[in-house]
């Protein structure tokens, strides 16, 4: 008999299901009552702040400033690049009245028709690009480096929380250069700066890579992005970075004169990444228990239950006051560890389940008896078993204990993904790798392969419902042969299924 | 003939016209492409940060946590309270269609109807109340302590940056009690929240009282608030706080088990400030050359401009460096100082006024002279004269010169309210005090009266623009006789003209 998960259906049983389970579990957000929207409640969102603050320092460290622009685009902005209205004008919110008036056949209607439609921003190249054209005259002005927090939303048809949904939270920085390798560079800089936030505090191994034309953003001349794998061996994309060219500056006009004073246009990148890091997450590092958190962005890093009954209850918490008092003390990752205590009126075994599944890196019990001991009873989220060990070894190990997690989680993504990549030469085991599924239903996983001609591949692709993720800046530079026409093939790609 | 000034107009020449200038010449903000909406710059939203931050660290402090609901609100639940739909109805922006499709007359026009048109929250009471119906079952679930950092619009038709705009960033706590004394407790401490915020981090004083009936948010059964006095003597109100009784609670259906067992409905409140107090800060400070930033909430304390020639420069440059660090060593306020040095390569005429008119509070000019003799050039953002200091004495008192500055900017500004206040007890003082205009074109202030009846002031405030501000919480204990009608009178009122 499988033994009892805390989440009912399994990874294995069901992954998707699994998936919304885990986040309902660990209160991470859930569906509004808007459709395509969710609600972020405070465990998910904590989580979020704590993705914000690190990476907000990065782009500090770069450069980069923030600022804020209009949450509407009037519709004829979006006009004006005609691949990027091809790419958002299927899925927007529309903006057409500025007030509501009561229907003579009850309730209210829409009234105050706008002269223009406004578009709600699925993402900002336009409206910020026409504030750039005023802000850049001279190379004086240049580079622009700013990045924006903000909501942004596209209408998707199918939603899932995190993942894709409706309206998302994201940051999009948008660059404005003098020279097109200034903005080569950004564009490269900006993509590994994702690269380390994802591997150094998401404790997510990714592949760095360039998108093929197919895949790009909508008026990018080049999108870099970092792909990583889930552990149904999907793929998703985390972060994307876009060298734009001079598309979009000269859809709005971003000139300025240069140091030999003739006019030319700008060279711009837009690079982000969104919510969806948070489901990324979720999909690296959960377990059937729930939610496991990398120590780096957790919330908490450390919960205190103690246990007592009336008589005891002044003494153990006492002793679990000072603990707390002293653990704040120790630093994790250059700050103080966070530590909560849980004294809530509940049962021990739904208070250690609480926690466990909204995945707190260290979990505390502490009764009276330990207190006699001296020692503490410690769960770490990524082993089965809890240990008894001294209290002052604990205060003297817990932060090594906190880096060990990290590097572990870590190392067994890597893990993952290395065990489910594998290089592939022809097409039937092209077709045997990801058409075949496993007893769990789960497909082979990254096939790399040498490809000359991403159209003729197109009909294979779409049979297979496989994507090519990227095609992977590290380790690409010997030529072959393409697995599906034997053609002289220069790269490899990354081919997966994805989210 | 008038002193020469970096602002043009003056604040007493034409007051809006100033603080439009002020925005521009401190680079914080534009008016954007969109109508009512504004971008806001780099050090604009910097600034912003600096009071999201010290915000944030205190709600957080007083048990809140942030959370993130939808941007759209459905049309039907704004119809749910009464006063509220009435109090937001004529101004929002209506979302009724999801794509956008080819017009065969050119360009693209609005497809996909919605079958029920969404509002972009000009405010998140519903849509909030709607979800916590769902999370309050029993009194074990209360309180509910919640705040959201995010945009709102509404479709003002009259904007001005920062003061009124269309779509503005603000944050909006939520909370949930089970008793009428809980809530109104929560209610005090958060406008005591924000006018700790006000005074000892905008150096701006205010006056915390509550709303009479006509001023309330719709639906609120008390609004609390704080009004502070801008430097052209009106009132700009900076933060509400609400006790909303069971009004959205009954709306929404937020019910729940109580102790005893019966059901009942539950206690809610909410309360916000906005970019709104960016208006607030430079109006309460600035001056004729520009922007003045109380030093607790300036995006950088201390700006260095290294003055040198080619000959000179590394000399120059190792010793602002070194000078650099040794600032940033020194704390201000809990952190570091925040210094940066302005090396570019501008006159130094122009890079002065560049940091006068964006309110850095120190400035320091360092050329070879001044190095022979260990010694610095500084300006101090409210003082009219620079003055040399040696480069030890300048280390030691630069907190101490940053405190006296945020000090004196709050002095200054109380000086101005109470040198305006005046207690006035007929209707031809009344009228006297606001319809005669000084020789700037400026009126009286604010006047404390007693005051009966609302509804009867109505005539005379309208005619006069006169508005009751707020009924001041502090020395408001002895009843009185009303200025207008001769009856009897509870309390006092705050009547002035306002933003």
């Amino acid at each position: 008999m499988a033994p009892k998960t805390a989440i009912s259906p399994t990874r294995a049983v069901d992954y998707p299901e699994w998936y919304q389970q885990v986040i309902r579990a660990a209160d991470l957000a859930e569906n509004s009552p808007v459709r395509g929207c969710m609600v972020i409640k405070p465990w998910g969102y904590q989580l979020w702040e704590n993705v914000q603050r690190a990476l907000d320092d990065m782009f500090k460290a770069t450069g980069h400033q923030n600022a804020y622009f209009p949450l509407f685009i009037p519709m004829s902005y979006l006009e004006k690049e005609a691949e990027h209205v091809e790419g958002f004008a299927k899925e927007c919110a529309v903006v057409t009245h500025h007030r509501l008036e009561p229907d003579p056949e009850g309730g209210l209607r829409p009234a105050g028709k706008l002269e223009e439609p406004l578009i709600v921003r699925p993402t900002s190249e336009t409206i910020i690009g026409a504030t750039y054209a005023k802000w850049v005259q001279s190379y004086r002005d240049l580079p622009i480096l700013v990045n924006q927090w903000a909501n942004v939303v596209r209408w998707e048809m199918r939603t899932r929380m995190f993942l894709r949904t409706a309206e998302f939270l994201w940051q999009e920085g948008h660059t404005v250069h003098a020279t097109a390798e200034e903005a080569i560079a950004e564009t490269e800089q900006m993509v590994d700066v994702y690269r380390d936030f994802a591997q150094d505090w998401m404790a997510m191994p990714v592949i760095v890579g360039s998108k093929t034309p197919k895949e790009r953003f909508p008026g990018a001349v080049e999108t870099l992005s970092i792909e990583a794998m889930m552990q149904d061996r999907k793929a998703l994309q985390a972060g994307t970075s876009h060298f734009l060219g001079q598309n979009f500056a000269k859809a709005q006009e971003i000139k300025f004169q240069s140091e030999t004073g003739g006019i030319e246009y700008a060279w711009t990148t837009s690079w982000g990444v969104s919510t969806r890091l948070i489901g990324a997450l979720i999909m690296t590092h959960s377990d059937d228990d729930g939610l496991v958190l990398p120590p780096r962005l957790a919330p908490s890093h450390v919960v205190i239950q103690p246990i007592y009954k009336d008589d005891s209850r002044a003494e153990v918490m006492e002793y679990v006051n000072s603990l707390r008092d002293e653990i704040a003390a120790q630093t994790f990752n250059g700050a103080p560890i966070r530590v909560i205590i849980d004294d809530r009126d509940i049962r021990g075994g739904e208070k250690k389940w609480y926690h466990v599944k909204r995945g707190v890196p260290i979990r505390l019990e502490i009764g009276p008896k330990d207190i006699a001991k001296n020692s503490v009873f410690c769960g770490i989220r990524n082993q089965p078993k809890s240990f008894g060990i001294s209290r002052e070894e604990l205060v003297q190990t817990i932060s090594t204990k906190l880096d060990t997690l990290q590097n572990e989680l870590f190392a067994a993504a890597l893990k993952l993904r290395e065990d489910n990549t594998v290089s592939i030469k022809s097409e039937a085991e092209f077709r045997d790798f990801f058409a075949t599924k496993d007893e769990d239903g789960i497909h082979g996983g990254f096939a790399n392969c040498y490809f000359a001609d991403e159209d003729a591949l197109d009909p294979l692709l779409k049979e297979l419902k496989v994507t090519i993720r990227c095609v992977p800046r590290e380790g690409n530079d010997e030529p072959g042969t393409c697995f599906f026409t034997g053609k002289p093939a220069e790269k490899i790609g990354v081919f997966a299924k994805a989210y």
